[in-house]
């Protein structure tokens, strides 16, 4: 019993410090509208490496030093960046083999939160799920999922992913438990939502705010399963993301 | 659309600073296991007011005054208060007409997150739903309901109160709308609960945790609706509770 990985799930940055799960773990990063969903996206499309950057400033700099940048605020697109930050500007046969900083404030500081506490942190978002759950399987240690949220509060998108990850991950019961009244009520949501996702996140508060923005076709994508092979994976020594299964 | 009250909960007291309800709103705070059941239980049974007490030391200077004091801490009786703070202790006529100290980390410091930011504060469990609904609505005000969660983690027992509320608040939607995820997902658990709601809290942590203590059976009781009809409302002026319903 004692043997097994836990599985927990903090809905909120802001909950992470009062987390069960404090040794041994991977952190999954998980913020599905939209900077997961991107990230692996441009993976998935050949990117090399995404430099994940919080402030607009070191953006810039990046760009001035001739890196590619994706970046916006609140839906938009910055004027200094190359990309916004849609799945589907990475969909381009230019970010093959390149290097993009990618500003996003929520998504970066919920990786440095898990970092600075001695976690792993990977990617996560319903388009990689099944090469997620291979290459976690492989890491033979404790998960923790972390959901970016919306300006630090709970959102349906993030916990429904978490349900999903953690059903998938608990139905291998010899290896895996949780005792954690999140990963109870993510996967209910998961097991409520999975056989029509896109009309399950139609209640979703931000499923909204895309609809307003008109960038709501990007909502298809992001609830499409397992069309992404890549789990990218932050380096500490360089503070990238680097797809893990090319080194496998 | 825009007159309508709003109704928001957070799942934990450390996401409050992240609600979006910032004025002429009234607070709920919520801890079903056992804080706001075991006050609520004490005001039925004919307590004049309650002070409620963060730390140890103070409650122990309450006591040296000669005020009845209530306190526990992981479970256990502290040796210095006359009750503990199951809902049973206080269904003794020895309380009635009596001001009794409180000490409990959460319930407290969730109270005092509300008030120090300007918002009135009540204190709701499934005993006076019916009571709380019918005096919220004569306030008209937005909601905020404050789930206390177990150290600041969500918990199940708590958001299922929230949906609770919430529904029969949202049922009025003439008057009051919502635009949360966290109450979107308290309603879908409320909905999924409520026929049996022993059976739907079976699989909460926090139920372990007192099966484990043998503290069991103040279950039923807790997820008994409707069996109180005093709404403690916090009094800035003097610190204390009192029941809200006597007033009217």
């Amino acid at each position: 019993m004692n043997d097994k990985y836990t599985v927990e799930t903090c809905f909120s940055p802001a909950l992470f410090p009062y987390r069960m799960t404090t040794d041994n773990y991977v952190v999954v990063i998980v913020d599905i509208l939209r900077a997961t969903t991107s990230i692996n996206a441009a993976f998935e499309n050949g990117v090399e490496a995404i430099i994940p950057v919080a402030e607009v400033e070191t953006a810039r700099q990046w760009k001035q030093k001739g890196v590619l940048v994706a970046s916006e605020r609140e839906g938009v697109t910055l004027d200094f960046a190359d990309f916004g930050n849609s799945a589907f500007n990475f969909m381009n046969p230019a970010v093959k083999g390149q290097t993009i900083a990618y500003s996003t404030t929520n998504g970066t500081q919920a990786i440095e939160m898990a970092v600075s506490n001695g976690a792993e942190a990977v990617i996560g978002s319903f388009n990689n799920l099944a090469a997620l759950i291979k290459w976690i399987k492989q890491q033979q240690k404790n998960v923790l999922i972390l959901c970016s949220g919306f300006k630090n509060k709970f959102c349906i998108e993030d916990a429904f992913f978490a349900g999903a990850l953690a059903a998938n991950l608990l139905e291998d019961n010899e290896n895996y438990s949780s005792h954690c009244d999140s990963v109870t009520v993510a996967v209910d949501m998961w097991n409520q939502g999975k056989e029509n996702m896109l009309k399950y996140i139609e209640k979703a508060a931000h499923r909204e705010r895309l609809r307003e923005r008109k960038q709501d076709d990007v909502l298809e994508y992001s609830f499409t399963l397992n069309n992404v092979s890549a789990v990218p994976f932050y380096d500490k020594a360089s503070g990238k993301l680097f797809n893990a299964t090319l080194n496998k």
